[in-house]
């Protein structure tokens, strides 16, 4: 498994969505079947997003998923932090005082201060991160807003439109 | 598991060892024992640095490992990529055109060119590279110089040939 996963390429597919429509929530339902994924991979998806401030959930009929704060404030690696939780890009088990010359008792300046080889895994994870921190959910809008066609996102609106109504047109039948 | 994992973590460590040896060619045991690892993990290792150009392997009584270049010349990131292949930090699933919107058949700038998702954990990935790419064992061995005693060194030296005369006595006397 590749170390930023697919949970995260949806979820900031799925987000992108948030950044298009006009005045609606969406369900993670709802996002899920407008990006053609699986509904149940979104809806465990989007409550770690919501933990992590960069959504907010709405009950009730019209209830549903909104950004928490400006696309322009939420960065590609505050989505990758929420979704796959600050795991490390390399794992140290700190075998520098192992060496069979120290005979079971390393000397203080063989274990002291941090492993060379973590110290570069740290600063290879950490130009990584700064890449991931430059980018947020607008660059990555603006990077489709070029290539799609003015009635693109409309399109997007109107047909999240007709599920929102479609919910609630069922919850009012179930109610009556 | 992390994405560089514990085979890195403990190739590199061995490497180091044939930056210190002055004129010997411990065995990919020896160098497991010098390091207090285990002996059949560091010998599924080797190999791969040897395809990869990194080590050489001498056959015979004398045989065993050294660097095949210049240990200024093997950065960080040839001994990741020679251990664990060019595994991609993200393997984009490509995604984009299944939006419900298009109804099955997507429009040609939907899918054109780059993902902008895949293009930012492409960046991601090659700061990362560049840092790995940065470092050798040269630089690593240098931090590790600077902190052990003069007589570290010598002492290393002293265990491996004690290793290899005792395989060469083992040799002789299997032979005689």
């Amino acid at each position: 498994m590749a170390h930023i996963t697919n949970s995260v390429e949806y979820g900031i597919h799925c987000l992108l969505w948030l950044v298009y429509v006009d005045d609606q929530q969406p369900s993670s339902r709802d996002l899920a079947e407008l990006q053609g994924v699986s509904p149940s991979f979104i809806a465990k998806i989007f409550p770690k997003l919501e933990k992590a401030g960069i959504v907010r959930a709405n009950e009730g009929v019209r209830g549903g998923y909104r950004l928490a704060k400006p696309p322009q404030d939420i960065t590609v690696l505050d989505i990758v932090d929420a979704i796959e939780g600050k795991k490390p890009l390399f794992d140290c088990q700190e075998i520098r005082g192992r060496c069979a010359v120290f005979e079971g008792d390393p000397p203080g300046w063989a274990t002291s201060g941090l492993c060379s080889i973590h110290k570069v895994m740290l600063q290879a994870e950490k130009s990584m991160r700064d890449t991931l921190a430059q980018e947020t959910l607008v660059s990555l809008s603006q990077s489709v807003d070029r290539k799609a066609p003015n009635n693109f996102s409309p399109k997007v609106n109107v047909w999240l439109s007709d599920r929102s109504d479609s919910r609630r047109r069922k919850i009012k039948r179930k109610g009556s």
